[in-house]
């Protein structure tokens, strides 16, 4: 029997799906699972999307262009503009979600062993992707105390070696809504420019953003047109996980050309993903300014209630859908996964992500857990109140900080 | 500005896609371009498929299992039931495309500078795919004189080094329409167990087969379970290449938890296209029965047309919908680009895949095409003729074989 690969060893699992057995074994108990483990929100996609598949007319289900369809392309240049980001249509590659974005992006610009600087602890999947790839990320470390802020642009020059290639963020970020400031971003755009490093930014949460600070997209950045690829998606902003439609935006064309051979290789991104998102933007406005409005509520609602159980301790993010909290346990995976199979009130648990997934360091996250804040009002209320009572049940409540 | 990355620039340009700007200006001058560069056919996708988009009644296009559907992949079951393949649900794993199940099986099994040998020509997507993965694919001959039949067995035993850990092929062949004999996939079979080699069968091709001859399923081979990745897709067998369904299957479990960290890192397949791939095995039967006999008269129009052109010579391919001919040029890349940029007969020209780019041994089939015939046969037998007057015309002809 032939051995697999030793990349496929060293890939973590997801620390978002590596729990979902348990959870299938609690709901076969007949425990209800509020599940704050995952982003994938209960808003309703929008009714354009759902439209434009029901009057769909083609007969040949065929392939789209390997770029992605032009009429849809058009329509994110336009997008981007609102932002006052100028791009042509051509500068927006579509990709299969933001994942195969990401991935694309580590084959095109890096060599196998070149290295990614990346503020952690920082969205689990990049780890896969970057083992798929042969790239290492180099965690910079953010700690809760200071909201998971940037340490000072000394701390990411102190990693940088030959092998140095890159530097990845996620802005507004996952798993710890943090937005980068002004300040930050100009620090991120001196570095990258000095240290001649590409700037990878994942902007797929770009429409949540709950403070009156300024979004800086990287492609707002000045003199590194050469050195941004923008990772997008449609899963978050229109409620589309399912979909699969990403993009990767760059100006440079010797990266969009490297992608192109890879976007030919898999042929087409999903077809009717793309007549689902080009719908969705119709709409665009008065749609994301009620998704904002919802998502804002129950981030007030989530670490408000978070901060009042007595040793739970969350910062106030300002973007995206999820929240990195201290928990006081001894082991917020072990706690994670008690949850699912030996805890319930009133026939209900919850599900969350242990945090330790988000870090590369060891050791490092042990005692926090991402939430998702995707679950109506009412449910997050009810969430809180469970995870209240499974705190104080559990026999590895620790309230220090281990 | 940072470089882009070695390996981008090893891989090759799709040779199906690579002229595609030419097409482009031929038709923006008003000239009609028969498509039989690619592999979309004009045939109907299944009209259930389509149903199923317009009565689908989810408000939230969310994130399918990584897996897959369970009640798709039963019904994948139900489906390899047919050929007498036995398999459970759970060794079905629902990609994005088949393109997505190369690039997993290369990742999960195979390390970095691992050969695979593969019988040549091969689909020409392959090696963008092991280039990704840091593979190598070891070119095994085989020649259109005898019909692209596998070498003896000894001739493989040859190419096998220490670092060669796999063996690739498609079944019925894509571009050569050969559908391997039952004693072919027998010889593989003890190749592959004596070499503890990984054996990668793909299969997407399956339903088109116009001959006798059994079709062997490498899933069908004995005592090889553990070595056996099949490769499957909905793309040509239900004319939905546009969904991005494909299928990685295997009963070997621990190549599918290799898959699976990959399948969790990119989330989910596309849902959309699921839903309508489900939907299309509603009326099997019949829709494929068709398609068969369509696609079967169509190559008998075409192969009969083609070696009625003088100095063009095709052999009879068993399976699939596509031929590589010879053709009395000096270079068929120089051809096909001549076709679209500097000749047309009323108005009408044809794109071709230059075959060059399926074979990774230098020179190789330069004076080959891959013709896909996936027109109608009106437009087949207009293309055959537009083809017949641009070799009479093309100043690079050239009879003898160079």
């Amino acid at each position: 029997m032939p051995n697999i690969s030793k990349r496929a060893l060293q890939m973590p699992a997801s620390p978002i799906r590596k729990l979902a057995p348990l959870a299938v074994q609690a709901k076969a108990r007949g425990i209800k699972v509020y599940h704050l483990n995952i982003g994938q929100p209960d808003v309703a996609s929008p009714p354009n999307a759902l439209h434009a598949l029901h009057s769909f007319q083609r007969t040949v289900l065929e392939y789209s262009p390997s770029q992605g369809l032009l009429s849809y392309r058009q329509k994110l240049a336009g997008y981007y503009e609102k932002y006052h980001i100028s791009l042509s249509p051509d500068d927006i590659i579509v990709t299969t979600g933001g994942s195969e974005a990401v991935l694309f992006a580590f084959l095109s610009c890096l060599n196998p062993g070149d290295e990614i600087i990346i503020p952690e602890p920082f969205y689990a999947n990049y780890m896969a992707l970057a083992v798929s790839a042969g790239v290492h990320l180099l965690p910079l470390s953010t700690t809760i105390e200071t909201g998971f802020a940037l340490p000072p642009v000394e701390q990411f020059e102190k990693l940088i070696t030959p092998s140095t290639r890159a530097l990845l963020i996620c802005n507004p970020n996952n798993p710890t809504g943090y937005l980068y400031t002004p300040d930050e971003m100009n620090q991120i755009r001196n570095l990258v420019k000095r240290h001649d490093l590409y700037l990878f930014s994942d902007e797929v949460y770009r429409e949540f953003i709950y403070t009156d600070s300024p979004f800086i997209s990287a492609l707002h950045l000045d003199g590194i047109d050469d050195h941004v690829v923008v990772i997008d998606s449609v899963s978050k902003r229109y409620s589309e996980c399912g979909l699969r439609i990403g993009a990767l935006v760059t100006r440079n064309a010797s990266v969009r050309a490297a992608v192109m051979k890879l976007c030919q290789a898999r042929l087409s991104p999903p077809l009717l993903g793309q007549i689902a998102a080009e719908a969705s933007m119709e709409a665009d406005a008065p749609y994301l300014a009620a998704a904002r409005q919802e998502y804002e509520a129950r981030r007030d609602s989530l670490v408000r209630g978070l901060n009042r159980i007595p040793g739970v301790y969350s910062p106030q993010p300002m973007g995206a859908f999820y929240t990195v909290a201290h928990l006081p346990v001894d082991d917020a995976e072990r706690f994670c996964a008690w949850c699912l199979t030996d805890f319930s009130y009133q026939g209900q648990t919850v599900m969350l992500a242990p945090a330790a997934g988000f870090y590369a360091t060891p050791n490092a996250g042990r005692q926090q857990v991402r939430i998702a804040y995707v679950l109506c009002r009412h449910d997050l209320e009810q969430a809180l109140d469970v995870l209240a009572r499974a705190l104080q049940a559990y026999p590895g409540r620790q309230t220090g900080k281990s």
